[in-house]
């Protein structure tokens, strides 16, 4: 990879810009947890399993900063941390489950001293960052043996090495092809409202030097009747335990338009953005987020003043409409129930 | 109608620009066909009944300008000014059938001299003008018999007052649903790239204080799926003999989330739009427009420098997937082929 999304340095975390690009490849240094929960909500870093990196690194940060006598101080004040990061964004699953793993780490330590369990909770999310990077390398492989040689992938928002640790989930499957010799193309859903397909999966497949053809979300369904497109493949943000996939605002349009056309459908993520505690994709949280992403596009104003918006960041698709879930242990395809729990090794 | 889309005064024609709305509410003087026809390529103009009266109204600045010793010179440069119109936008065949009925007049009227002509032109081009106002009002009169009482109701891009001489024919029906006391609000989709939602539907509803949200386009099948929207109704470019609709790029795709979720999806046009010399929707032609639409905003970059993009400005939806389409000799449903025959008068 060319650029370097997520990563602990000198005890501090630098992460890309996501705000910024594709105009400026800025990197910025964060060493409070407080600045990362705000880097969170604000989109410098997003993506399900980036996510779920930054705030498990955001624990390590508050952890190194918690000021205490005694242990129950320090778990107090741990607690709170993971609250404050945890408050950031609702629907991708990764977060929570960063936290669960930072605050598990932390409690499996209980009985060394502050400071060992400070260094044991930096060790784990610099060890989240690197597997996020193994694992996404092993869904691109899977990922591989569904695409055929030729294909042109249709993708949406960006599941590339941005919303990663590096190499990406759905972009991972794409890479993997690539780096099999494979002559695909890749149409670019832009993704309003903001913009992630535009702004970020075009310029990584574009520095990756993978042949890329930007389209706006409403031109998917025309490319697909026209037999123009070979297969889709997206990212995911939550997946109920019946399959049921949260995915940024679009991706059902994508699914309903490519069954409709008899186009497979493939949902690429990691183990850890599944959520066997909920059956169906009913309970997935949706976030509403600020209405100007929608009204304006870089400051500039696209609508009339004081018109009224909705601004939904995740939509559902119902599991009937994926062909299979590509996920670093192997593909579940047809009966999710018992086949995602079997991936997850359960 | 609180605005004047497009109107004949004192020997020019006045068009509101369409391209500086909403920001700007400005009235543009033509006096030349050559400034129609660059006003129609760069959608100063835009909708496809709008496109027909300002086609008809530039033959007659045309006219107007032709310096001939003879009826033959005339009528020579006059089918140079109709080419000139005709190859401005390839889509919506209300350019073609303004053009048409112009040479029509002009030949009826060989007999006369060329004033006399010139001024038969000038007669039907602000004829049309009016007959198009006459033809939404009728149109909404229909299509308002299909719209319960506390409809939400989702619609594409503009066909609306700005779209035609005034009133509009998907806005058409909102508006005389409106008029008719219904208690109805609209979703209305930004329609991305040119913004045609954001922009112009979103502007022209609020200054009527019909009730209305604006979305992005690829949040539509989020809303349809939760059961929020009642019915979709959208305008048209070009409708085949079978009744496949050409309409701006998405308009499938919206059609296709209808369907899959048992919502009524209505298409609302003139019979000026039916184009019954082509069997089905495979036959209309799809302008490609600039890459630009697509990779700038407002001249701000969204996107990476360089990057390749498709951007077709329409889609054809299948007559299969329309519930109905609304005319002003009333509404077509079922067996599209001799019904749309039947309103046509044939």
């Amino acid at each position: 990879m060319s650029f370097r999304t997520i990563e602990w340095l000198d005890d501090a975390v630098i992460m890309i810009d996501q705000t910024r690009l594709p105009e400026e490849e800025i990197y910025n240094t964060y060493t409070d947890f407080q600045s990362i929960a705000e880097a969170i909500k604000g989109m410098v870093v997003r993506g399900a399993p980036a996510i779920g990196v930054a705030a498990a690194m955001g624990v390590a940060l508050g952890a190194r900063s918690i000021i205490a006598d005694t242990h129950e101080s320090f778990f107090r004040q741990l607690d709170n941390v993971c609250d404050v990061l945890g408050r950031t964004r609702p629907t991708a699953v990764n977060l929570f489950w960063g936290l669960q793993r930072m605050k598990r780490v932390a409690e499996e330590n209980y009985s060394k001293n502050l400071d060992q369990i400070r260094d044991a909770l930096k060790r784990e999310a610099v060890l989240i960052e690197q597997e996020d990077q193994t694992i996404c390398r092993n869904i691109g492989k899977w990922g591989n043996t569904v695409i055929p040689d030729g294909a042109t992938i249709l993708t949406h928002c960006n599941a590339g090495g941005l919303a990663t640790a590096g190499y990406g989930t759905a972009l991972g499957v794409i890479r993997a092809a690539h780096e099999a010799g494979k002559n695909i193309q890749v149409f670019v859903d832009e993704t309003r409202p903001w913009l992630q397909g535009a702004r970020l999966t075009a310029w990584e497949l574009m520095k990756s030097q993978i042949a890329t053809t930007l389209i706006t979300d409403n031109m998917a369904g025309f490319f697909m009747n026209r037999g123009d497109i070979t297969c889709c493949v997206v990212g995911a943000d939550r997946i109920a335990a019946n399959g049921d996939t949260a995915n940024k605002i679009g991706t059902y349009s994508v699914a309903v338009l490519a069954k409709e056309n008899s186009i497979p459908f493939y949902v690429a993520a990691p183990i850890s953005t599944l959520d066997l505690s909920i059956s169906d994709g009913s309970k997935i949280p949706i976030e509403e987020r600020p209405f100007s992403e929608v009204t304006h596009i870089k400051g500039v104003a696209i609508s009339p003043e004081g018109v009224k918006v909705r601004n939904p960041a995740f939509d559902v698709t119902p599991a009937r409409y994926i062909t299979a879930i590509i996920t670093e242990n192997g593909i579940v395809s047809g009966e999710y129930r018992s086949g995602l729990r079997k991936a997850a090794g359960l």
